[in-house]
């Protein structure tokens, strides 16, 4: 604060920090060096007229090729939001930590938060007052069994009111959301166009694969474009009453996506961050009606019934609270699902189901037939226990194949044949039995390695399932990879461990509760 | 992982993000896009004979000034680390995350770490192997009452082992330490040459000021250098048996460094990670005997007594079982000690009450004499209760003066002259009655903004103390500064609350245990 009207030149420095806004002064600079600004500390950049500023973390530029010792440089995300042009006049100053900082060292101390706290965590946060750290302080204390379920509800809540939210119109939007870790399960475009098929509105969106081997879109983008502007993505879904799009491109719950950006590398995964990610997302896309997939199995996310019933508890206690009309299923996770792991694999699979072709995978084709028709029986006039039946008559009688269609082409085919890579690995058994365990995560490490999701010919081909009957010898799964090197780093992988279980008997039959 | 082959020239970018690695890949670089690297992924870079490796996490450049596309950055501290020329092939990969990470995230979820844990994450810490937001996950996981104290026990041997330690030879080395929180509390400059003289070691090493209006380091440099060697300290220490030196050079307890350097913009401030880091610093500095001063008062770090027996109990239990002898004292912290606070102010007290001047100020002569007199019981040969009575004598008989202008002369007398900022302001009582409270943080807080500790001559000299009486119109305090607008700042802050209460009758005595 010893040189408050010291000016400095702004430039641009082309260094894209991801979400965190970074200031760079240079080592010589005199108010660096009068100030004595600690590493790291929060300044705020503020325009000579002092109606702009933002908020950033200071690193310090020793090359003069960087920064000049007369210059302030902002890193890409932090120069848009200034809103200056390079060579205006700026000055700093040291940052006021942002208000609601309290209330994450109130939550850190243990104590609990109430509605107004996460509104203004989640308002600092997506206008960017908060660094990287800070955002982990908050998420650590928050984690585990950091949250009471009111708090969850509030921070849901909180998240949704940083961002748009769409209105669709009708009284009925319906969703569907499967909380992830199984590879293959592409239950939601087989889902997708048989209740569209139906008459619902179900205008889905989807992410990227972030740490498996294939997302929706990944697996979609195969067939169609699923980059779609907001405009477009409402004509179709007016026209076909559904869709199959990546969901990256509207500003929904930006709160969400700013937390995830520092949970994912952190690898941070608790129960209430989670209800809070998916149901603001679903809010914000203005969702009425959401059916949310748990799956259950040793390798899943989920590893046993009670976790699965308590965490259910806590979706539910937050839809309800939140005007959703929420129905959870808790479906079998002990295995990948369909045989493709990997974008071209896995709609091959959809397509075969799609085609009612005897050799489509018949676990992909049942749970997709039971979450529709869960789906379905929102509608009123559908009763009770009828849904998967009607889901199977579209089915059966080509309409959802149809519908699918009719969606690739508003969306726009893609006109690339793709197929499986042409590099063939068949990985085999090394005794006879039954197939007893089958490792989800292993699977979806191999098919990483193998190149899926940005190769989307590579990944894996299951050819047997739990309880199947293997001779020693006999080709469990088939690598497919498009480059030598993936290839190998595939094989060694699985050599080193195949992922599969083998035993002297069949596995004995888990009971999920029915969809 | 699709092009390990891929190889990039290695650049210096002179940024300096701070004990925390990045690298710097150009959006168009070929390996970027293929890899799907995501942003701040933890990525690894090694030599191309695979022999020299690096983590960092990945910026985005989009400027060719900054990085060409076929270049690979990395900030000043990773480059260094890397220790390869500018212009060498690298090549880059996804970084194995740090295997105690797994520790961290048990952490999280309320399991209790061991010996072996903290070791593994000290390490991988000062390895550089975490970053910042995976560190800052750490600190809040411990924070609080997340730590048993058996815990902080293998913390703090943990950040030991994680650098140097110093060995004095001798048996007997006192040290002492204050929490901190006290403004003018410059007792250790009072301290050393008494016990200096006494002939007992005091290789003294302190810091400067982070958030305070200055640190004894910064007091000191006003009258001496302070930034030495450990060889030229080490000399000084022989010859005078005690140094008064800045302690920022040495290779001590580095993890300790990086925590803090996380801890500070966060502003945690548990108390099982102070104690980790205070003993953890003392012991590589190669202390056996060390007293601990625990200031309590309603604007001090600790408000209340229990909290100062819970924190006392702590550092005991640390210290007995890392082989420390270890005192701590509870004091009182009600107000500043001392008049001055600042750097030349608090020295100008210092060297008053070194002189014996009736005019220098009895609570920090006082307090002074019986820390000084504490560790002088450390001494086998030192009746209890007598340490006391023989620092009053070294100070009144002149040879703590004689003993502090040798360690002046020994580490470089600072010639030039310092003295009080000449912009003078007199903050005047409202009313009338006695002082019944300072407020610690509000005078630091305008000693700050006078300009301390980065103009030396800036800060606020107190006239008033608790109990005296004042009447209306009378001068509580003066600000001192050296440039017109933070003296502006500075009586902005004062006039919005001068940090003085005045009551109709003297505040009661408080209790503290005798030292």
């Amino acid at each position: 604060m010893n040189i408050p009207d010291f000016h400095l030149r702004l430039r641009r420095v082309g260094i894209d920090t991801y979400k965190e806004n970074v200031a760079y002064l240079h080592r010589d600079c005199p108010i660096y060096r009068a100030e004595g600004f600690q590493a790291l500390a929060k300044v705020q950049i503020n325009s000579t007229a002092m109606d702009q500023q933002v908020l950033a973390v200071l690193n310090v530029a020793s090359d003069e090729r960087i920064m000049a010792t007369d210059e302030l440089g902002l890193s890409e995300q932090a120069f848009e939001q200034l809103g200056l042009a390079e060579g205006e006049t700026v000055c700093i100053s040291h940052a006021i930590p942002p208000e609601s900082l309290n209330a994450v060292h109130r939550k850190i101390a243990g104590e609990h938060l109430d509605g107004a706290d996460f509104t203004g965590i989640m308002q600092d946060v997506v206008d960017n007052r908060y660094s990287r750290m800070e955002m982990s302080a908050f998420l650590v204390a928050c984690s585990e069994n950091g949250m009471e379920r009111d708090e969850i509800l509030a921070l849901t809540q909180a998240m949704v009111d940083t961002g748009e939210r769409l209105d669709w119109g009708e009284p009925l939007v319906a969703d569907k959301h499967c909380i992830g870790g199984i590879p293959g399960n592409r239950t939601t475009m087989l889902v997708v166009p048989i209740v569209a098929a139906h008459g619902m509105l179900i205008p889905k969106t989807s992410s990227r694969a972030i740490t498996s081997p294939s997302g929706t879109a990944d697996t979609m983008e195969t067939l169609a474009h699923v980059q779609l502007n907001l405009a477009r993505l409402r004509k179709i879904v007016r026209h076909e009453r559904g869709c199959l799009a990546w969901g990256g491109t509207a500003r929904l719950a930006p709160a969400d996506d700013m937390l995830i950006s520092v949970e994912r590398p952190l690898a941070l995964d608790s129960p209430g961050q989670m209800v809070a990610s998916i149901l603001s997302k679903k809010i914000a896309a203005g969702c009425t009606h959401l059916l949310i997939d748990i799956p259950v199995g040793p390798s899943a996310k989920v590893h046993g019934m009670n976790d699965a019933l308590r965490l259910r508890k806590m979706f539910e206690y937050v839809g309800d609270r939140s005007g959703l009309n929420l129905e959870v299923v808790i479906t079998n996770g002990e295995q990948p699902i369909g045989r493709g792991i990997g974008p071209v694999l896995e709609a091959r699979d959809v397509i075969l189901v799609l085609e009612n072709d005897p050799e489509a995978p018949s676990d992909l084709r049942e749970k997709a037939l039971r979450l529709a028709g869960r789906i379905l029986e929102f509608d009123p006039d559908v009763r009770g226990g009828q849904g998967y039946a009607i889901a199977r008559d579209i089915l059966e009688t080509g309409r959802a194949m149809k519908k699918m269609q009719a969606i690739i082409a508003a969306q726009g085919m893609n006109k690339t044949a793709m197929k499986p890579g042409v590099l063939v690995k068949e990985i085999l058994a090394s005794e006879s039995g039954y197939v007893t365990g089958i490792d989800n995560l292993q699977m979806a490490r191999i098919a990483r390695l193998a190149g899926a999701p940005m190769d989307k010919g590579a990944g894996v081909d299951l050819l047997k399932k739990l309880g199947d009957p293997v001779s020693e010898g006999e080709a469990l799964y088939r690598i497919h990879a498009e480059f030598p090197s993936d290839f190998e780093f595939a094989q060694d992988l699985a050599a080193k461990g195949d992922g599969y279980t083998i035993g002297a008997v069949p596995p004995a039959p888990r009971y999920f509760p029915a969809l």
